[in-house]
């Protein structure tokens, strides 16, 4: 059975979307890399590109994708919305298929060597790859963005893992493994934005909630409901079913019913298998007993 | 993507290992058809085996089991507590992928018509492939067993769908289509038989409950517990959290908790997906959202 990988860069275009194609070319040219999904933001002005395959593959494309979004993207010229500090803005690698967390992030060590070495840009490791505990978040690691790390580059505590103390137009690049993420949003029916908001600040990591959620109040109030939308960064560790039942119990503190829940993007089998397991109260129960798991040997 | 059917086998011989392993080869020798598991039962003298493949391969592995398992047993000598009717039993077609119930059921037709007319065995469709309704019930199909079917299938009523009117030492099979069958039990935390005896009789199609749902009221006193034993014969039509949530009501009404379930042996990932997708309130989530389903496009 193949090792699999799933890598999930984002890139600092999402206007130009002749220089995306070009950028999501080298990741085609790879043999046996399968590019599963990219789509742009202009707003952003960013891309979220999806591709999997062994390790080899991947960290092939991935060294192509990045030498050749060096090459294309300039940030002394990039505007946009959302946070970045490089033209290869981030990179995480998500262990799939026969693959440790472990080797993810020795693959991140290996790729972000590289990139110091042979394109000079500065790479920091995150997250299960982090050197350092206050790089394992991505938002403080970019801290800054672009502008502000030309002159903070400098100072030891933000000086990059490989390559230069000193920014190109290339930018920075942030480099690591993580589990897979789920996006999970509860609605609420309720109108009152105060309440979603203080559950989220219940359920999430940051103000005491669970160590694996980041999570927000939204208000969809001319749907009728308020949302908790969340970031389940770890499944594993913090199941999608503990998040609804948490979410579930302090609704009811506020006499507010759950009236519904989505996911938004790609799921982890085994999360859903584990939610499956738990509300069905099964002992006992492995992967290996799903029909198509064992027939297709995923 | 290519078309997957899964048959399940089930032969009169399960104490001769060497038989049941030469009318198993007969499976290994049709490339492309997949051998997923086979178990022989000594006290069953029955043995059940389990491939899957693409129809043509499938098809051709069911022909040369049942032509080696005619060769190899002889029902006249045959004994076990299984009830049974023919040297191989029962064979099922199930759709797994990208097949329709109508193609297994065309299947089981093309398979039932050869074998009745080039090993003259009197073939029964059942199930979904069944020519009339008292047909789709394998237990009504195999009534009288061996023994009595040497008189009775010269009745009008019990005449084969294929195959001549009469019995030699293979017997007379039974071929069909059917959904995948989960076996799903779940425990009760009280030793008094009766209430399971009683929800079981609540539950299963033939005393008022749902269509789709076998079941029976089992003592694991022992355990101390009671379980209701359930075959879910169409998990799509009456699916696994829909048994269990009307078990728990039944029980609230005894007094008794569920204290908790298993599947025993394979179960269709959308069954999982649907029981996930239910306890966690997800609109609008589609299979094709799960990682895997989406990389390895199974």
């Amino acid at each position: 059975m193949a090792k699999i990988i799933e890598c999930i860069p984002n890139i600092s275009e999402g206007r130009r979307l002749d220089v995306v194609e070009r950028i999501v070319d080298e990741v085609r040219k790879v043999p046996g890399v399968v590019l599963l999904d990219y789509s742009s933001n202009a707003d952003h002005n960013r891309s979220v590109i999806t591709f999997c395959g062994e390790p080899e593959g991947v960290l092939e494309a991935a060294w192509r994708l990045i030498s050749k979004a060096a090459e294309l993207i300039d940030l002394d010229v990039h505007q946009g919305e959302h946070p970045r500090m490089g033209a290869t803005d981030v990179m995480p690698f998500v262990p799939v298929r026969d693959v440790s967390m472990e080797e993810c992030v020795e693959l991140a060590k290996q790729l972000g060597e590289r990139v110091g070495r042979e394109l000079n840009i500065p790479v920091y490791l995150y997250e299960k790859a982090a050197t350092r505990p206050e790089r394992r978040n991505l938002a403080d690691v970019r801290r800054g963005q672009y502008e502000g790390l030309k002159e903070s580059i400098k100072t030891p505590e933000r000086s990059p893992d490989y390559g230069p103390s000193e920014i190109g137009k290339a930018g920075a690049i942030a480099i690591g493994a993580r589990p897979p993420l789920v996006a999970f949003n509860v609605n609420l029916g309720t109108t009152n934005l105060e309440i979603a908001k203080a559950i989220a600040r219940g359920i999430r990591g940051s103000s005491g909630g669970f160590v694996n959620v980041k999570a927000l109040g939204v208000d969809l109030s001319e749907q009728g409901m308020v949302q908790i939308s969340m970031n389940m960064v770890d499944t594993q560790g913090t199941p999608l079913y503990r998040a609804l039942e948490f979410i579930k119990t302090e609704a009811k503190h506020y006499g507010v019913p759950v009236v519904g829940s989505e996911i938004v993007g790609l799921v982890p089998l085994q999360a859903m298998l584990d939610a499956a397991a738990y509300y069905l109260k099964l002992h006992g129960f492995s992967g290996e007993q799903v029909l198509e798991k064992r027939i297709f040997g995923f």
